[in-house]
């Protein structure tokens, strides 16, 4: 059940981009669409940033050498199989569907990206893709983006999608972006996948800035689990359709501020959909002597199996926040300069629960569908949130018989 | 259900000391002895390793400012309350305690080294404490590390205890240890503690070494979600009763092997007993290019919550064990040198699964009790064995519900 999480009913077309889905079969037959070509037009230029797990899947792969080799026109996306583990055939598997989506297109394959999700270790049915492509293709429209994000799922159970737009010198830029992933939690349905697309004109130096910063306060703050995927990928394209060139750094910060809102929209909504999830967690850190540090601390309890087990049960267990923040590697901790607040109800103060402490008072945030753990560490100026779930018997379920 | 695991019935005395246990009443009515005292001969030797985690509790503090003091005469050890989170007041009380003690024994307070296991944030009951204090100290004897193995634990389903006897030059020594902890695991039941002593002769400084280099591959071997606690404390005492002096490196090194023997024992049946516990994993990373990184990869593979639910569900899913290796954080892994095997089933070869891969021998594998997940890397020389559990609705079940 996901947390406070609706499909998105309409989401705003961005110039330049045009979207078609098609069934492919590569998930079980009457799963639906599986297969999604994004059309990009000529002048957009577009920047991916991709999961730094040393198994990488084949088309991870394949899309960092073509991306290095010229500007995407095409992002191809099949959902069913992550193509991951499967050695040299499945490199050549990869362009082999890029090389389709090109010659349709009269295009070089190179400006072909391929992104594949699902199941690990089973070859790619490439033919069932081939054969499926020239109905994409023809599908291809302006507002696929609805569609798009259903047909990106793996075991999403809610698509997830969302639009911004920003006036920048009496015109309006739009942005449209959609994810799937279910946590980032399943190399074995290699999990993460985004696509954000603008009708801004965008230099690549600054769109890979933009798409970087965005990034890390957004796909890069959620966890469920600590487990990260072989297949993750997060793409932004900017396709200039707007005729809105951003240079002015006015311009640059609003266009910055939505996007780092859409990201970490759907983001959270990642989260919101987690595996056995039953509560959005925020886990809010602040006071810390840099990011990195708030970063760290926040990791370490939104990671803690005990953290999340008593989230689960609604328990207030401070003893458990306190022992994560006490073992997350900050040497020179002064203990007693740490608070922590469930919401609005502060549980611990100067290292210590509070003197006139009240258990229902606490448990009753805790028990709440959503809330914010915050920890303030008494020692700078610095802060950072991730988002999580708590660890429920669903969870276990899911991934204890995932592939019975 | 702890996993091949079997209540010590006799442990072998260790000439100079004494132990004693009696029932203070910590821990609720009917549960059993809560409280231990171990006597140690004057000549004695103590060392000691204590927990990491900033927020340590109480007598880890105490514990740690008497032993730079002088040397421990005893150590008394109470079990249903951890004196963790207790502030100031925890600190006066443990040394009250410590006082009780060396006044009944006549020797200085600093002498007493206190540990506390059990829950989190309540004031120790100290006077129920005081009150035990002659029973305990009545009932000291040299056989009294079978009562003492079950006096310490708290969700422990099994008494812990082991001992080992070298020869040298003739001449036995004895080495007897006992541990408490159903896993590295609940800050709230604050963990581990272990009671290791011998009669050999050991100066300090050899003392030390001996204890860090037997933990480094023991006690900090092990994992069963990457919580750690509070409390934790490992001690070993020599008290040179035995009157072998043990200065030849032949005798150094093969009484440290018996001590590392020892240590492993232990610290393997707390892994045996962790909680929830349905298979004892040991994850073996060899061909490292160092301790470190195979330590690295090992403790990523061992707290993986997707290795751990397949495990559970007796799956022998290589995906998750290669995504796992792969965010494991080597840099410059060569993916295609990686190797997997469960137990004598080679999975995955070259980074790739076996071309003739059987399911059902390698579910055959994964289903055992006991199994050894086994990683070659390819890299190097190095390697490194860290024993865990997987992860079951039991675990979630005991963690979410313990302080409902």
């Amino acid at each position: 059940m996901a947390i406070a999480l609706q499909a998105p009913t309409a989401l705003l077309p961005v110039a330049g981009v045009a979207i078609g889905v098609a069934r492919a079969g590569v998930k079980p037959t009457g799963a639906g669409n599986d297969l999604t070509l994004f059309r990009l037009s000529p002048q957009s230029r577009t920047s991916l940033m991709l999961t730094r797990n040393r198994f990488c899947a084949a088309p991870v792969v394949v899309a960092r050498n073509h991306h290095a080799q010229t500007r995407p026109l095409a992002w191809l996306v099949n959902t069913g199989n992550a193509n991951a583990g499967t050695g040299d055939r499945g490199i050549t598997d990869a362009i082999h569907c890029c090389s389709a989506v090109a010659s349709a297109l009269n295009i070089d394959a190179v400006a072909v990206l391929p992104f594949s999700t699902g199941v690990i270790g089973e070859p790619l049915p490439v033919e069932r893709i081939l054969a499926a492509i020239p109905s994409c293709l023809h599908s291809t429209r302006p507002d696929g983006w609805v569609d798009a994000a259903a047909a990106i799922m793996t075991t999403d159970t809610v698509p997830k999608g969302v639009s911004k737009t920003v006036e920048i010198d009496g015109q309006t830029v739009t942005l449209t972006g959609i994810a799937k992933g279910a946590g980032m939690i399943r190399p074995d349905m290699a999990t993460m996948l985004a696509f954000v697309a603008t009708d801004a004109d965008i230099s690549q130096p600054v769109l890979d800035t933009l798409l970087r910063d965005a990034v890390a306060i957004s796909f890069n703050r959620i966890t469920i689990d600590g487990d990260t995927s072989t297949n993750d990928a997060c793409l932004l394209a900017a396709t200039g359709a707007s005729g809105v060139r951003l240079d002015h750094p006015d311009s640059l910060a609003r266009f910055g501020d939505a996007l780092r809102e859409l990201c970490c929209w759907l983001a959270q909504a990642i989260v919101r959909d987690g595996e056995g999830v039953t509560r959005f967690i925020s886990i809010d850190v602040r006071a810390a002597a840099s990011v990195a540090e708030a970063e760290q601390v926040a990791y370490t309890v939104a990671e803690s199996p005990l953290v999340k087990t008593a989230a689960f049960a609604g328990d207030p267990n401070w003893g458990r926040i306190l022992a994560a923040i006490g073992r997350s590697g900050i040497d020179d901790l002064d203990v007693s300069g740490v608070s922590i607040w469930l919401d609005d109800y502060c549980i611990v103060d100067a290292g210590g629960r509070i003197s006139d402490y009240s258990e229902p008072e606490a448990a009753a945030r805790m028990a709440r569908d959503e809330l914010t753990i915050r920890i303030e560490l008494g020692r700078g100026e610095h802060a950072a949130v991730v988002w999580t779930t708590d660890l429920s018997y669903e969870y276990v379920r899911i991934n204890a018989e995932y592939r019975s």
